[in-house]
């Protein structure tokens, strides 16, 4: 089959690779019909040190099951099924405290063994906790935003959970990618009553506001921090949602953030450190987030994407082929494009 | 009247200084019965650079009005009172949320025109919202347990509260000075089942455990990780009290938190990052606390301070006369003594 592989900054290919197998009992393998690029992927992608061996790629994907192993009892060939960007049992301590992340049988797609996403087919261990099936066609018309229950959607959420956004509440969105404008969404959908986001590119703040965004501020830095303390009555607001993963956006985050507020985290760090620590210590700013248990939340989110009420598959601005990959990493990397979706 | 001034690091002097008086309606003045030395006053004596005006010190203290401003009105002459380390008017929405720390009216002790507590006596803003009367007399023999309701018990409780100690959850502390030892009783009070302290010094942890600790870690780092994994069946404690403030402490507090768990961190942060970025991310451990609402615990943990149930005077094993205090603080940097008790 054809899959996506990253050799390393910039050099994405695609290639054949092998068919993927059912290896365990608890496996089954998907013939991928949609997946993506994810903002996280561009990390690599800038950054990756070249090598001979292609790392697989991809952690978004919906499919239709081919094959399953005989201990899988919830699914059977022919299923429509949405995979979160991590494997996981569903039957552990942390699956049922709804930490699917650190799942003692978890793990990641495109590991050795794995397959990633981006490709035509992936064999998917611990395929009745991990994959949710879908009551819809393989072609269905919401397949946009039922994709991004794989990630952006539960990750935007996670970061509104934990950045504790309240009916009524205030809420600073840092990020204009896909990732910030799931959680204005999801923020709205808490019922925040002011939502304010940060970012300065017309097509991706039209979207925010038509997710529920009630404010937008184009300042960066201290120019942002004066911005929204100036929208809120010189306090800041209550809930910050981080969904860049920069030491800059952190820092604005803890600058932005009411004194008792939280942060939710979902921007996967790229500094080892969190910074401003003594001004969120002076704020008792509450620090949460962090990888986005995404199977927690996909029963919850479903409905009211089924119904509509949800339509977070606005943040695909471009659909290619399997082919085009390549250039669906750049174009996302040069800001031509929010996310780009991948149709088989 | 005599006070304590600080003019650099190890130079610690009590001096005349002049009697405080009524500035403000809203005021009181308190002459001043017991007060202590904090660890946190440890930073600057390791640390201040020397100058030619001293700085006033002391935060926590106990003592007797003497006089009250003519909008006073629950406090009067003669009334014992404790003070939190941070004044406060008890009024604004910070105050009301339970965040005095954030009070719009309030402010530090021993800034310019507010005394501070290791002196004779001490001018008191916002007194109302600030002082919490006591129902005993100014020698009471529970003097010593209820000084620490100025900031180290508050402080402790801030930091289980923060870590989310629950009943029957297994708890850490990190730091085996007085605000760790009190972290340990708030942590018992609250119904942890399981409470490792990690410490090395024989009279602090025989102090742990008899406020309610069940294990004791003498190692550090990531030997003292291995070894808390080991106690809690690989995973970590769900709650971890940060007690001392420093880049180490903070990345072991990282390390032994188990995925999906609370880091309580009330050490003043000696580092102007918090490490650990990427582990606190990929196992969701939220970062909570910070200078903690000493105002807003005070009437919750009085009532089992009066009856005996809390007996968090323990830490202190030292007393001195406010003339001695400089050799208090060289015994506390030297680790001669955990906590000093000044009795005027």
């Amino acid at each position: 089959m054809r899959a996506t592989l990253m050799y390393g900054a910039g050099d994405v290919r695609i290639e054949d690779v092998p068919d993927p197998q059912l290896l365990q009992p608890t496996d089954a393998v998907v013939r991928v019909t949609r997946s993506c690029i994810c903002g996280s992927d561009l990390w690599p992608y800038k950054t990756k040190k070249p090598g001979e061996q292609g790392a697989r790629m991809g952690h978004e994907f919906i499919g239709v099951i081919e094959d399953v192993g005989a201990e899988v009892t919830t699914l059977r060939p022919g299923d429509v099924v949405v995979a979160p960007f991590v494997y996981s049992d569903g039957t552990c301590d942390f699956c049922h405290e709804g930490l699917h992340t650190s799942c003692r049988s978890g793990g990641f797609w495109g590991t050795p063994d794995v397959d990633g996403g981006q490709g035509e087919a992936v064999r998917v261990p611990q395929a009745d906790g991990t994959l949710v099936a879908l009551p819809v066609g393989e072609d269905d018309a919401l397949m946009a935003s039922l994709l991004t229950l794989s990630d952006v959607l539960p990750t935007g959420h996670h970061a509104a959970v934990n950045a504790r956004v309240t009916p009524g509440g205030t809420v600073a969105v840092i990020g204009d990618g896909a990732v910030g404008l799931c959680g204005v969404l999801a923020a709205k959908r808490l019922g925040a009553e002011r939502i304010i986001i940060l970012g300065r590119h017309a097509d991706r703040t039209a979207i925010a506001e038509q997710f529920g965004a009630t404010d937008v501020v184009s300042e960066r830095g201290d120019e942002a921090v004066a911005r929204v303390k100036e929208l809120t009555g010189g306090d800041g607001a209550h809930s910050v949602l981080e969904c860049v993963g920069l030491d800059e956006a952190f820092t604005t985050a803890v600058g932005l953030a009411r004194p008792g507020g939280a942060i939710g985290r979902v921007g996967v760090p790229q500094y080892p450190a969190l910074p401003s620590s003594g001004l969120a210590f002076l704020k008792n700013i509450t620090i949460a987030g962090g990888i986005a248990p995404a199977r927690a939340y996909i029963e919850e989110l479903l409905p009211e994407v089924l119904d509509g009420t949800l339509q977070p598959g606005t943040v695909f601005d471009s659909t290619i082929g399997l082919e085009a990959v390549p250039d669906g990493y750049r174009s996302m990397e040069e800001r031509e494009s929010i996310k780009v979706l991948i149709d088989f």
